[in-house]
């Protein structure tokens, strides 16, 4: 085969990640060709607005706003940063057809369209590669491909989502309130203005739906994930869990047992002496458990433009060095239909923290409740009291039991209408 | 190209990782098969003694102890688990030379002759891969030649010698002494019966030689890497270092500067807010910082047969799928001469134990030693005394020096005959 002089990438978006890739490509131009053994030639930039500001812009010749006129250009790469599904689904699929590799950092669209989009691939005898999708520049999708393949992955837990790591840690950290974290975070930049995708789990619902599916070789599609945001939780609840030994993480996990694959993201309780427990701030992390590796841990900065461009541009590298060798990449081989297994399913233990009148009998109430429905209470403590309202507070963890089992629990303790003014959190404890 | 049914494999050593690999290929053969795209089927083992009792052992025709048999066998990937240097690496050179991919466990080897394997290897259009020689099971060859390549690396820093840092957490722990920590290393298993690979450093040293070589982009020789053990460490060095919010662990250490790459093995400081500082038990674990992705750690357990078998395995996947999918391997480009920087360049804190002569001036005259040299004191501290032999303990914290001139202080201090009984401890502290 003929030495091949240079490879061609044509780059959609020129945001935050576009334009650290952008300069990335200029600023380490040398080094990348000598890892590569070819040029690395950056040949179009497709924006929405060429009049704007960037952090990096390159040649203006290479900019457009013409999606046609950026899809059309010879190139061999095309890195996708634009975000969002439409129109960076079209886009993917057009430079598929057309034979290019595609890099891309859009975690909606591999979470919805994962494995059609890697089938396409597979057919035109390319690859897309997503690991900056998950964890920014923190390797966690090729090790699943690569590294962790040989086990059977039996659960993957992971905090994948910086922004409301960051607001619980302040909770932790100063007892601040939901609400005052949060403007923190906006004041600070770890936040959107509207910040609904990162503290209703949205995000970590599409990133712990693409690493079940690597970890399982199925497609776990969002709407199996089980969902459960940070927004209802108080100041008062990591104080408790605080007492209990234990601190308050957005868990994104994917857990697979005979009865099938449970995937779910929800505040947890985590004991303090372990790893996950004391992963702090904006960092990411993620535990990978397997029958012959035991338990690895990655952890790294989920975002930012520097990280992320540090993951698009490891595919970039490795998709460029498969073209001048003349590679055929791996095709991803999906194993049979899958089981789900419904949070219904799961058994755990849990946390309830249950407003009260202050009297007599409403301990034992609870108790029946529970008891009813076949789940074990572990401990009660009771805490603060109203005197004025005459109210209480009383905090209960449970022994493992079932989903369904609890949910039932939750509903005859909220019936108790004359003696409970409502249970103020339910959260699992992930031991 | 035609499809292929099976890739062959050749496994030289059934000890404890070799049988590891036997049992894995029997038990997810299924897996394996689906993964790849063709059956991995084990052709051939070769042993020292056909007799004795293993954990796994495959079909009695597949094992030999003849070593031209093993090798003339028809085959794809030879696996070497059999560890040193002689007759590994003739068999190693006779598979590659034969057009079969090697995957090895062998970090002596890797060490000392990774360049020119890897260049055998890349001249016969096969590729020689060695997870396994660092860290167990635990990614950390794969995302330094790969998933962090895009970075410019400007420092590693591991703890990968689990026997060590099993040692020194119960010295930590228990204030145990060094000697009765290694016993109870030994007892389980942790520690060899002539533990100086471990405890004098040998074993960290061929493990940061390879990940620095990987990390630079070059080749660091085994004998430039600077090596101190953990023998001398004393229980109340661990008590001091405790008070002043430091843990000691052993920890291997690459570094690129301007003047240089700078790597070394020894026993240091570690501030406790930091990760390393909590890794502890039989753990592994490598944090890696580069220029766009800022920190990144890995953890895992670093030994035992099946962690060891997951690396093993991922690289013989990984050969696999290139092997039935015609892919050529990448060749791995060193660049250019690196400058090597000796420890006597390195700038650091120290903490300094001297045991000296209860009576005035003795503080003066070092301080005096100190200063002469450059080297400036952060704190003092008198820690016990024995009021019987007349003789008390300081330990000095310095502000960044240069090790050369901190040389010379301590020559200068152990010169102070009437005032010094000895320098009891001298430990870089690593910020």
């Amino acid at each position: 085969m003929a030495e091949r002089e240079s490879v061609g990438i044509v780059l959609l978006g020129l945001g935050v990640v576009g334009s650290g890739v952008a300069r990335a490509l200029a600023e380490h131009a040398e080094t990348y060709a000598d890892r590569v053994g070819a040029r690395i030639e950056l040949r179009k930039v497709l924006v929405r607005d060429a009049t704007r500001e960037r952090d990096f812009a390159p040649d203006r010749s290479l900019i457009t706003t013409d999606a046609a006129e950026a899809l059309g250009t010879d190139c061999d790469i095309v890195v996708e940063v634009m975000g969002g599904e439409d129109p960076a689904r079209e886009y993917i699929q057009k430079s598929l057809s057309r034979g290019r590799w595609v890099v891309t950092a859009n975690k909606e669209l591999m979470a919805k369209y994962g494995p059609e989009l890697r089938a396409q691939a597979t057919a035109g005898g390319v690859d897309i590669l997503f690991e900056a999708s998950v964890g920014g520049g923190m390797p966690i999708v090729s090790p699943l491909r690569r590294d962790l393949s040989a086990n059977q992955i039996t659960s993957v837990r992971a905090i994948i989502n910086g922004t409301t790591n960051y607001i619980l840690t302040q909770m932790t950290r100063e007892g601040a309130a939901f609400d005052d974290a949060l403007r923190q975070a906006q004041d600070l930049g770890y936040a959107e203005a509207d910040p609904a995708s990162d503290v209703e789990g949205f995000d970590s619902a599409y990133k712990i739906s693409i690493l079940s599916s690597l970890a399982f070789h199925g497609h776990v599609r969002v709407e199996d994930v089980y969902r459960e945001g940070i927004t209802d939780l108080m100041p008062r609840d990591f104080r408790y869990a605080a007492e209990l030994g234990y601190s308050i993480k957005l868990l994104a996990i994917g857990q697979r047992d005979a009865d099938g694959v449970c995937v779910r993201v929800h505040p947890a309780l985590v004991p303090k002496d372990q790893l996950l427990a004391n992963v702090d701030g904006v960092l990411n992390a993620v535990q990978v458990e397997g029958d012959l590796i035991g338990r690895v841990l990655f952890q790294g900065a989920g975002a930012g433009s520097m990280p992320t461009t540090s993951a698009i541009m490891a595919d970039v590298l490795e998709a460029s060095r498969s073209i001048v060798h003349g590679s055929r990449p791996s095709p991803w081989r999906y194993t049979a239909d899958m089981a789900m297994k419904p949070i219904s399913q799961l058994t755990t233990r849990y946390y309830i923290r249950v407003e009260v009148s202050d009297r007599p009998g409403v301990l034992a109430e609870i108790a029946r409740a529970c008891g009813d429905n076949g789940v074990s209470i572990a401990s009660v403590i009771q805490k603060e009291t109203d005197d004025e309202a005459q109210t209480a507070e009383i905090v209960i963890m449970t022994h493992a039991a079932k989903e369904a089992d609890l949910q039932r629990s939750i509903s005859q303790i909220e019936g108790l209408k004359d003696d409970v003014r409502k249970v103020g959190a339910l959260l699992r404890v992930e031991d």
